[in-house]
């Protein structure tokens, strides 16, 4: 099928050997087929190379996914000799195109191709070290964005397709708040290969109906359609869809290429015309032979395991290449691809020129840009964090806490892109007069509906995708773009892989988990988390942080913006938590633990955490009232951070040293507080609907029946000793 | 626009009050339209009456979700009154058509057609105990399997769908293997209802892929398509969609109902379409109005809020009701009803004297369908189970160990249905002869591929939708079909909120999670799971088990199958593993933890675990040869089997009572193990792509480091006491 009737633009095919004006049938007909024949000999002689290559990169060491890298060898050039934006000697070029190869495991497929083009980092040693025992590989397994020129790590399939689509919409937005006319400061594309998988994957499938909806016309998607999967061919499990009518019907704009192994010419007509195209994401479906030149050809057996010795030797016969030499890039192969350095270095020429016409012309957006360009937030952030006494001192939903510190970091400092997970009635994180990232074409029943320089961003019910698009905006110039996630904290389980990859990238999310705990209520268990705390704070880096009041919550705050390298989640309740501005510190907070309420000699420790402070504090009280036991009181909101203090300080908040036993109170599974605790007052079940004032007390979380408890645990302790507690934990 | 052209079969329109047979126009159109304008007006004072009914139900505790249960009044009238089969006074009639509500929020559309249609334990009282302070109702915040005439748990959203999928799949899969000409004993129809949510819901979109592919002509969904979501209009997060044709393209008969607030006519007709269609799952786009008579109908506020007394009353007098009752039923609304009593009787009379027929005619299969009915296996598994002296004695990777458990349950007895999410070759989970779950007519490029009494699935990349949609297989006549699910462990962080579910809703399912840890190897950190396990292991109702050797793997499948109320995982690696034969006890294994090594006066009690198991082993060596030091080594698979355990045994396996530490040894984040061990070798930060035989050592995994380290921890114990490991636990 042709490629639709976009107009290409004519600076777009500057990098092609031969324009595509379709008069190849008028009087210059012959002269203009001898040159396309000569770009297509020498371009078909470096996709031979270039397969031969990775089949020896697989066999090497005897692993390794050498088909889909070699299916899309075609794909490759098109984008790396001829489409996209780049520059090889400075891969942290502002306004570079963005390519992300979401099927991660092709990874040979992107690491050879900074290689050709000249990545300075990927010298021939480098490349050849993939799958070795070499620690500081530049080329592990799959691609990670510590390395130069990976934009972000993928892998774990669909969520590539995610980031890029982020990444496109950091583009979109940066576009709309710095461009002026005649100065298009941002304006790349981002590209991404996909799979079969990620048309699968549900994190894929929510991410690509937003692009559609954002109608983002810098997002291309490339379908490497080669119908084979791990398992066999596709029809085994997808049978039944037409996915271009589906994509067309996804709001995209859909271009077949149906010679994807060979045809380089038609591949970049479409990558073209997907750069030109308006108001519309494009979907370039390409067909493609999975092990193309192998044995193995449209064989799930090439994709991931290395062809063998014999049959490397065969795929090069069958190119027509030399069998016994190994790694080989002949020289004209490199001299090919590597007019990319010069051309990159024009880009950026030509960029920086622009950049000091626009610096004189709008010198204070230019200075906003040049920070934003270098990851810093665009204002103090410390200011807009509310003062103790402008606190509120009644009892106040911590998810209410929440957004009275993040508003005001969301309304004032442009780096901010604040959404949720279509619960703005519910998680407080909407400030006044926020505008909502929108095409600004969209009309809603209520009228126009905001435009790319919002910031406030309706992500639809895509959990999944809200996490993992996220992470695409925080790679973008990395600290350029601070984004806050928020919904229920139960419904961060359908994103767990998405927080994941953001603590992996050490990228900056804030994830606003509101309705956390048992206190939920009516929803009931379906919507209570009792297990999920656990996996959080489990996860290395990564700050699970639970405020017990709004003195808290911005602690919270504080350590999360702080934290440039490591995301978080900030876990608030929806019911009313009592304020403690007695005890409650900020900077508490961010030592992950401290002396809430101090008692000397005491005979316990009560740790408490979040919304259920209250009821260690009250515990407190009733042990001294009711049982004559003096109890002092810890408040523990993130466990990393107390990690991350020092041995002393440690031990003196949860007095180790001390026979007086610690018992931690939370409305969770108890996993992990062992650590700190000799004993848990805790779930042990899923919970139950129940509105939020009857739930607690049903599962006897109850400041009388805790104190019995926790007088038996001292009593036992005084007995026996600590270690009687060992078998018996969680009480 | 008008349903397709497929035929009604006149079965099916049996309980109508009209025949739809399109002729109307002819001679007898008087007529016609006389007696449906009679029951026009009957259906319009029902419909009336429910949503007054709806309206007091929010109002009486100022709580719940109205606004969509009142919007799908003329669907719930349809389904309940004219199409659907199934047996008020036997919930559990195994042919009832199986209803699921997957916008689980609108509860109340269930709980009272289940209520006006006489299920006894949905009486009045327990109605109007919606969002009470009674721990027992049987009206939660969103619908529970628990509750009789609730098919599955539903609420967090995309779940439902997929469960509806799972139970449609059953059905097929029972009806290919038991039916037989003139017997049709399991042909039920699956309903289920969705909102915008379920079509932006990644899991939904899988699941919906899935019914596509296999064709689930006895799926029908029904889109309750009110444009309207939690942030305000759908136009919001998903403006550039065409459902109906992305549906179409999806492999969906598409059929649109426009005056869905009313028609009841138009909705039956639809459904008996759906019914009638044959090789396609049916998708009914009804446009209805949230919060329909309301002053907020077509508004975000009466999605989750009550509409406050004055507007209730409105309601009813907008209905021409009267304001002044409340939860009024009038007893002709009840009769219209209650016909669904006898009609049931007779339903399952029809069923049970077929059932005779079959059983003289087809004893031998008769037999087994009551014993799966009934949900007992068809065989007895335990003689399935490898002996101990068939097992491998030289290393293997414990993901083969757990196919040499499973293979011969799931080819030998026919409740187990074994799926991977794309992961064959990797799993082992495939046996020889295997027939796919596929319609037969299904052709991929290998020819003819299984049909619907096959029994292993290709659940294609989609690990949220597999866990999901087995837990609607699961639920079908819970125990019917034992679903084992597969994929590599990390890829369990995708289905996390699916497995969830399962265990909220005591469903046995086996999930097999193979490449765990990061012995994973070259795939990298990506793929190598650190804090997973600590997920797994909170959760309630739930099994994580990580065997070490082959016998182990035979103690995890034994756990598992015998846990009928309980899914399990069942977690196993990539590499080789040692087997213990003199060690390793099956029967430990189902204790959670025993003794592998024992060792009198130890002065070190190794904890190890899976993979990690050789560690310890060899660990001990080095102690006892290097430092003089005893060490007693104690395999720990499972922890929550462990707790079930008396504290005697506990004591005695961990020995708590000695002063000699306790050292766990694993590559997670050893969140959770605190409770057993005083000190953990384990993972502190995200893995590494390195091929598995490096990969362990550069995280010091390397049993002389190992001893080193906890050599240094006895020495400091005996010094200082095992308290002196608090602050610094982690070694």
């Amino acid at each position: 099928m042709a490629p639709s009737a976009v107009q290409v633009g004519a600076d777009d095919v500057a990098h092609l050997p031969l324009k595509f004006d379709g008069k190849a049938n008028g009087a210059n007909a012959k002269h203009v087929e001898n040159i396309q024949m000569e770009a297509q000999d020498k371009t078909q002689y470096v996709l031979k190379s270039y397969r031969c290559l990775i089949a020896d990169l697989c066999q090497q060491f005897n692993m390794g996914h050498p088909g889909s890298a070699m299916g899309m060898a075609a794909i490759g050039v098109a984008l790396w000799k001829y489409v996209m934006k780049y520059s090889p000697k400075n891969a942290d070029f502002f306004n570079r195109d963005r390519f992300v190869l979401s099927n991660g495991h092709a990874c040979l497929f992107q690491y050879c191709f900074l290689h050709l083009t000249g990545f300075k980092n990927m010298t021939f040693e480098q490349l050849t070290s993939y799958h070795s025992e070499r620690w500081d590989s530049y080329c592990p397994g799959h691609p990670e964005i510590e390395h130069e020129g990976i934009e972000v790590t993928t892998g774990p399939l669909g969520q590539g397709i995610a980031n890029a689509v982020g990444l496109a919409m950091a583009t979109k937005h940066l576009g709309a708040v710095y461009n002026k006319p005649g100065y298009e400061m941002v304006n790349n594309m981002t590209w991404v290969t996909i799979g079969d998988a990620c048309l699968q994957e549900g994190v894929g499938l929510e991410a690509i109906q937003m692009a559609g909806h954002w109608r983002l016309n810098n997002l291309c998607v490339i379908y490497d359609n080669n119908q084979i999967t791990c398992d066999g061919s596709v029809d085994m499990c997808n049978s039944a869809e037409d996915i271009d009518t589906k994509m067309r019907a996804s709001g995209y704009n859909v271009l077949n290429v149906e010679e994807g192994n060979w045809n380089v010419e038609a591949i970049v007509k479409a990558l073209i015309t997907a750069r030109a195209t308006e108001d519309k994401p494009t979907f370039i479906n390409i067909k493609t032979t999975i092990g193309f030149g192998s044995a193995k050809a449209n064989d799930a057996g090439s994709h991931g395991a290395p062809f063998g010795k014999d049959e490397v030797a065969n795929i090069k016969k069958n190119f027509g290449m030399d069998p016994n030499k190994h790694f080989e890039v002949p020289q004209d192969v490199y001299d090919y691809f590597r007019e990319a350095v010069p051309r990159g270095q024009q880009l950026e020429k030509d960029w920086n020129a622009l950049f000091a016409k626009y610096s004189s012309e709008y010198p204070d957006l230019a200075k906003d840009l040049q920070k934003q360009m270098k990851g810093e937030l665009l204002d103090d952030w410390q200011k807009y964090i509310p003062t103790k006494d402008s606190l509120p001192t009644a009892p106040t939903p911590s998810r209410k806490s929440a957004g009275l510190c993040c508003n005001p970091l969301a309304e004032n400092i442009r780096n901010f892109m604040v959404g949720t997970a279509d619960l703005t009635p519910s998680v407080n994180m909407a400030w006044k007069n926020k505008v909502d990232f929108q095409h600004p074409d969209l009309r809603t029943a209520s009228g126009p509906n905001g435009d790319y320089t919002g910031r406030y961003i309706h992500w639809g019910i895509r959990e999944h995708a809200m996490a993992s698009v996220s992470n695409g905006m925080a790679a973008f110039q990395k600290g350029c773009i601070l984004p806050v996630t928020s919904s229920f904290f139960m419904f961060y389980s359908y994103c767990a892989a998405g927080v994941r990859m953001g603590a992996l990238q050490s990228l900056q999310v804030i994830h606003i988990a509101t309705h956390d705990s048992i206190g939920t209520g009516e929803d009931g268990p379906t919507h209570q988390p009792i297990e999920l705390a656990a996996l959080y704070r489990a996860m290395p880096n990564f700050l699970y942080i639970r405020p017990c009041d709004s003195e808290e919550a911005c602690g919270a705050f504080m350590a999360a913006v702080a934290a440039k390298n490591t995301p978080s989640m900030i876990s608030v309740a929806r019911q009313n938590t009592v304020q403690y501005p007695q005890y409650s510190s900020r900077e508490g907070v961010q030592k992950g633990a401290y002396v809430f309420m101090e008692e000397a000699d005491a005979d316990v420790t009560l740790i408490g955490v979040g919304a259920e402070m209250v009821f260690a504090v009250e515990c407190a009280k009733v042990l001294k009232e009711k049982h004559g036991v003096k109890a002092r009181v810890v408040s523990f909101p993130c466990q990393r951070l107390f990690e991350q203090q020092p041995v002393e300080y440690k031990r003196e908040v949860l007095q180790y040293r001390s026979k007086a036993p610690r018992v931690i109170i939370e409305a969770y599974s108890v996993n992990g507080w062992e650590r700190y605790a000799d004993a848990g007052y805790s779930m042990h079940s899923f919970g139950h609907s129940l509105p939020r004032e009857y739930v607690y007390g049903r599962f006897d979380f109850d400041a009388d029946k805790i104190s019995d408890r926790v007088k038996t645990v001292v009593d036992d302790v005084r007995k026996e000793g600590i270690e009687s507690l060992r078998a018996s934990l969680g009480i």
